[in-house]
């Protein structure tokens, strides 16, 4: 798959190591378009929110871009008036670096939280990324915004609308502070289609409401989530709600969007289970949503899962205690095609058969309330002992 | 401590070995008061709940008990029509034994959710506690209660009336699922003043709502939790609000609960840290207690708690996301007297200073919001690798 990933037309990239981080590690990265591009965003809904969140809401009320610079390592959050100058100051000089204005330039830092950013760093760091992006540096981008993440993330789809093909490219870094509502997370989507900035943002919305939404790693919301979506239309073709390939598009996004979060929860700290938290049968869709997430983030059951054990009863227990209306005699839990509760109560299937079936790398646990019609589903993933030692 | 506790007069208590639990662990236990007592009950809010909870709460219609027969290893919760006959049964045999009425006796019943209770073993444990049951087993009781707890929780106070010696003594076990809101948990609270119900069911929720409502181990709350309160009047003392001492009573209750409740808390699975969040100046007292939970139940705050990492970042990202109105430039966090966040920003202590003041074994972690007068605590643990072991 990453050999095949490409940017878009007109875009370009770069990573490279400014020091931020210890021993040569890739740490800053450049997103570049040739020419200004509508741009859209989703962002964190903490009430405590970095200084390039800030930044970039500010930026976007004119909603177009030119660049996105970012760095890893330091989170610029918590860091007062100094660190919004810093932000500013990140999009000053990449801006003039590339013969734009500062606020066509997107900020994003993830990192620890507290310490101000290294500006010399910076600034050394900002030089070399605008000499060296190109379009063959996917990978080194992606590796760029890495924290504890153990593997780049990204991905491509193609959208042929009237004979011309349509390129969406997406990085995404994210690991650990997973919740949905995006939380510690922060993805790039490029694509050489031109939009208007509100049915950017609009698309954007939905896709990401069906994708980096609905994933949790451990019930962390972070400071610094960030959704960039940047359409320059290089590629000569005008989207709009009128045209018959508009749904593609839209599909597309999301199936890329949906393949970037996978990637996340895949790579969730010390995780080595993942595990699709399905709910059926709900009164509302929030309520579904509300049972899925408390068996997604319950400690119990990550542990368990974690251990191979099959107890179900802490599923019932999460989903007793989630906003969801839930009647243990209606209720049914299933791990993959095995039935583990039958009407509230253990089912008839062996010991054997239920830690079989929740020893799967990729556990489906299905849980049918039986109150009603609304679903949702969550991905999450196992919390080994691993997770703790990360997070030391 | 432990040897100086004593029951109240009238009561008797007993714990044995009826086989549930493997290799003869103690996991039945017995407490009866020679004389009908008042009785008060607070249950788990829950929507899955045991069979034993839903037996108590309609036994409690009538608010007097003569007995409570409890086991460990098996919760007979998500067990059915089976599950609420098996804990009938518990209650009629017990009630059989003792010469008195079924729905005297309250039922509890901790372990793993689904299985069904083993009724054979359960009808001679209860034969055996009540040949044994004497004034004399305050340990062997309080050990027969506990599940993943490390040690017996009980604890006793004394209240002078009138020159007369009231006594509470109090009973608990819980070591996981524990969340505000009781989980996983059970006290019995015992004491030989007299009180009408209903005061008594008054003074044991104020008693809760300030002890066990304000613990968090791991954000679960379980199918099962109970505080059970029984005044028989033994003593010769009876109390109302209209007593000088009522006041006094009322205290030596909450205290009474609250050293059982921290007693859980410093016995939290795998736990090794004791962590005390406080918030202050908050707009409301719910939102200091949303502020406060969201901070103790983050797994990103108690890994950094097991490792002693002074990460403020964690914790102002919590309180971000929490419900509580949060303006980053007006919060202030200590670690016990050492200030680490000054409006909202790193304060000029040293790494080594922070260190330092996150090793406590006894942390207390103080949060001032800036935007009100509002106060809350929540008492809790850090997350170590052994949590994991434990629930695997």
């Amino acid at each position: 798959m990453s050999t095949q990933v490409q940017l878009p037309k007109g875009f370009s990239s770069a990573g490279t190591a400014a020091g931020i981080k210890p021993e040569g590690v890739l740490d800053m990265a450049l997103i570049y378009s040739a020419s200004p591009a509508s741009a859209a965003g989703v962002f964190t809904t903490n009430q405590v929110v970095a200084a390039p969140v800030k930044l970039c809401r500010t930026h976007l009320e004119n909603p177009s871009a030119h660049a996105i610079i970012m760095n890893s390592g330091v989170a610029n959050a918590c860091t007062g008036e100094p660190g919004m100058q810093a932000a500013q100051t990140m999009a000053a000089e990449t801006a003039a670096a590339l013969g734009i204005q500062p606020d066509e330039v997107l900020v994003c830092s993830t990192g620890k939280i507290g310490p101000q950013l290294p500006l010399d760093k910076i600034s050394s760091g900002i030089e070399k990324l605008v000499a060296s992006a190109s379009s063959a540096q996917v990978t080194t981008t992606a590796e760029a915004m890495m924290t504890t993440d153990t593997r780049p993330k990204f991905a491509m789809r193609t959208v042929s609308v009237a004979g011309q093909e349509v390129v969406l490219t997406g990085f995404a870094k994210g690991a650990g502070m997973i919740e949905p509502n995006m939380a510690t997370m922060l993805a790039y989507l490029l694509t050489d289609a031109a939009l208007e900035p509100h049915l950017l943002q609009k698309a954007l919305k939905q896709a990401v409401d069906q994708s980096f939404n609905r994933i949790s790693i451990d019930g962390d919301q972070s400071t610094n989530d960030s959704v960039l979506l940047l359409a320059n239309g290089a590629a000569g073709v005008a989207l709009d709600e009128t045209i018959a390939e508009w749904d593609l598009f839209g599909e597309a996004l999301q199936s890329l969007c949906f393949e970037l979060a996978m990637m996340i929860v895949h790579d969730g700290e010390g995780a080595d289970r993942f595990v699709t938290v399905e709910v059926t049968q709900a009164q509302t869709e929030e309520e579904a949503d509300g049972a899925a997430r408390a068996v997604a983030n319950s400690m119990l059951n990550k542990t368990a899962w974690a251990g191979t054990y099959p107890d179900w009863g802490r599923i019932m227990d999460a989903i007793g205690y989630s906003k969801a209306q839930v009647q243990e005699e209606k209720t049914q839990v299933y791990y993959g095609d095995l039935q583990a509760v039958s009407n509230g109560m253990q089912s008839s299937a062996s010991h054997e058969q239920m830690v079989k079936a929740v020893s799967e790398k990729e556990l489906l646990i299905r849980i049918e309330l039986g109150v009603g019609e609304a679903a949702a589903v969550v991905y999450t993933c196992n919390c080994t002992e691993a997770y703790v030692r990360i997070n030391y």
